[in-house]
């Protein structure tokens, strides 16, 4: 007997342009959520993703928010006892500067050719609009071919994943019931290679602040005055620079008090999975391997915590030279952190980092752009299970079980709030450049990211929760 | 017998009121020389100049160089026997940033009401518009009085000089004959206070660089790839951290070696002039002195060298929260430098602190904004002993012999160049907030500005070259 899913593996392919260019047609839509100025654009791509919803045939609704807009879709035509899966994805994406290293405008959706086939050119493209569309075109396929899914879904698309997501946890709170499900997925993660795919299992956290050092009331003049008043500029570099000690230490008082150090058997799992320096070098176009004294690469991104300066402002930035000592100075800051960091304390002992070294005559502000703990999920449950096996019939090579270095906030807030553990399933790659110029999608990605669904959809009808 | 000078100063006050209209007039063109989005708003800022000389009956020209246009005006009526003295100003003005801050537009040239009666507020009200149309009145008043000049006159205004003065060493060789004179007149510094006029015997010089540190290729995704490979924001910190010790010393190899200590005798004199820490307060607005330890604030300012970052930036400077790594940071830094130190030697030190620091795998970008070394003028000439007598004639208090924090590269060209020493005399105030956002210019200091100069022209006359 032939499986309900064959002819939608067919319809796929069938369809596959079609999918390529609604995927294009989406990453067109400049929806970057942490600029004011783009709040209707922000807005425009979540009302098209509704009807996009819609009308592959699920129950749609954009609803407001005190921020971004949320995009929540229904389908329960697998009857009452079959499975619930909540799926999730984020439609808004990141700023797009410096916007003259791009070498295609990053609102065109182009798809241009690359070493491995086509590749779609655009902000958004692996995070997350090319990832999201991975399973609403597998959705809309199994509806397109048996009028019905084999499971129940709930599908939930953020517009604040890029901005501190203030919404989210209201949201859940609010819609909690509308949003329970037997499991979440949540598609935003990378593989391991292009023929490799990865099933997620440990996330990094992070705390993010923002702290301006006030020094001279106003601008000065640095022939007038430099040598007589605190140059903020200079204060700053001089405190900034204690951050890290000559090993890569963290040097925030109590910064690794309850990192827990992973067992050596994992260590090596991972240290086995290939050359991560080799992938490190050339996804990043760093000339050598830098970090923390002691660890491996994997060790240093999947379980070590950093800080790390991501923005830094100061006097004058424009062309030339001005003589100027700027009256304040600006870091943007955050720190990656590990299963058991609590954020807040962290972020906490980052604040008194700062304060212990306020030069005389000086004072902070301090802005705080979220806290969110480190995740590491079940690895023995049956829907982690069941997607490792689809994964595999789609890819070239098995299943690995991978961490990462970044942070997905909303697999904390699933878990504590509608009690969901999530599987981490996404079909990005390293060297796909997101939040950076010239962020890009493989095509093959997107291709084998859709089948991957289709597949997870009949083997989670199987499951009994 | 009545002085040829007493009918100058009748026509000063006479026509004061429209002479504050043609500085308002002058502070309207937005000579930004730093900026190349400005060339030809400096081009026409020139022209206007040129035509305010001409019509006061000097002879104009506007001379085009490689950069911004040098003005030249001259006047020989007094006779070939008479001294002549050649006077330098420069009517380019410093960038706006932040804009913003400005109560008034910067180039509304509007008059305003202040503690001490009307200031004009406009970027280059007082450095150098406002000063240099002192000595353009006081021309003025005197041909109109009298038809011709009590001395020779050269005025040499400059179009480059918040930008680096490429053109005026090429200038001054090429043009040093027509711009012979006996001394030079500079009209760029300050006062000790409104009622204590001053001459500038020491300025500072300056070495100025940009340095951009290279890591990654392009900017990543903090998550991705933080705690792997190296955050040239961190690094830059880092290394510019060590620039001072915490006593305020300056950490470059080499940097004390040339420094000649001031005696005693002249910091008592120094520091009996006032209570420089207090107006060093009042003026930047710092909440408390700062500086390198066993010095005074004059000595900071006047007689020590100082190393100031005057701009900064890496990653992500604009609202909100981005998680990236910035592919480069960079910072323009700059040196005050003291009589003897050698600023070729400073810069390649400066170099080399940061080239010794490179973190592994990264590589830096060096830009080269100046070099000029710092000014000790003779105390004891004619010039400026009658220069002195004049200023205490227009004031309430007897003029002071001071030192200045900033550089006025001009006056070494001047002296090795043209071979003549200069006399920098200023009406400028150290709160006039100049290279900062609401830079103002005292209309009580324009006004004795121009008497000032009215009477060192009738007191050269009577000097023998």
């Amino acid at each position: 007997m032939s499986s309900p899913l064959t002819p939608v593996l067919e319809q796929i392919e069938n369809d596959f342009d079609n999918a390529v260019e609604r995927l294009q047609t989406f990453l067109k839509i400049p929806s970057i959520s942490t600029n004011p100025e783009y709040k209707s654009e922000v807005r425009r791509c979540a009302e098209h993703i509704t009807n996009e919803l819609e009308s592959i045939g699920l129950n749609a609704t954009l609803h407001d928010t005190i921020g971004h807009p949320m995009v929540v879709a229904t389908d329960d035509s697998a009857g009452e006892n079959a499975p619930r899966i909540l799926y999730y994805g984020h439609y808004d994406v990141q700023p797009v500067e410096p916007l003259n290293e791009w070498e295609h405008p990053p609102f065109d959706g182009v798809v241009i050719d690359g070493p491995r086939g086509k590749r779609f050119v655009a902000r958004g493209a692996a995070d997350d609009k090319g990832q999201l569309m991975t399973f609403v075109e597998a959705i809309r396929a199994w509806k397109q071919i048996h009028g019905s899914l084999p499971v129940r879904v709930v599908i939930l698309l953020e517009g604040e994943e890029e901005s501190g997501s203030e919404s989210l946890v209201p949201f859940l709170t609010e819609h909690k019931d509308a949003l329970q499900a037997d499991t979440c997925i949540v598609c935003d993660t990378s593989m391991w290679d292009e023929n490799t795919p990865a099933i997620t299992s440990r996330l990094r956290g992070i705390v993010y602040i923002e702290a301006t050092l006030h020094g001279p009331s106003h601008d000065l003049h640095s022939g007038g005055y430099g040598g007589a008043v605190v140059n903020p500029a200079n204060a700053l570099t001089k405190i900034l620079g204690q951050l890290h000690d000559d090993d890569g230490r963290i040097q925030i008082d109590g910064f690794y008090d309850d990192v827990v150090e992973v067992s050596a058997e994992q260590v090596a799992q991972w240290n086995a999975l290939g050359d991560a320096d080799a992938l490190t070098l050339e996804g990043s176009g760093a000339k050598a391997i830098f970090g923390e004294k002691g660890f491996s690469t994997l060790e240093r991104l999947w379980s070590r915590p950093t800080c790390d300066i991501n923005g830094l402002f100061a006097g004058y930035t424009g062309e030339g030279a001005k003589t100027v000592i700027g009256a304040t100075a600006t870091a943007k800051i955050s720190c990656r952190l590990v299963a058991n960091q609590n954020p807040k304390q962290i972020q906490n002992a980052l604040f008194a980092f700062l304060k212990d070294r306020t030069p005389i005559g000086c004072h902070w502000d301090f802005k705080d752009f979220g806290a969110s703990p480190a995740i590491a999920v079940p690895t023995n449950s049956p829907w982690l299970t069941a997607a490792i096996e689809s994964l595999t019939k789609v890819f070239p090579n098995p299943t690995v079980t991978i961490g990462t270095g970044g942070s997905i906030p909303v697999v904390g807030e699933f878990q504590e709030i509608l009690g969901i553990d999530t599987v981490m399933i996404g079909f990005s790659l390293d060297d796909d450049l997101i939040h950076a110029p010239n962020e890009k999608f493989e095509v093959t990605c997107f291709h084998r990211g859709i089948l991957s669904h289709a597949t997870i959809l009949e083997a989670y009808a199987n499951i009994t929760p």
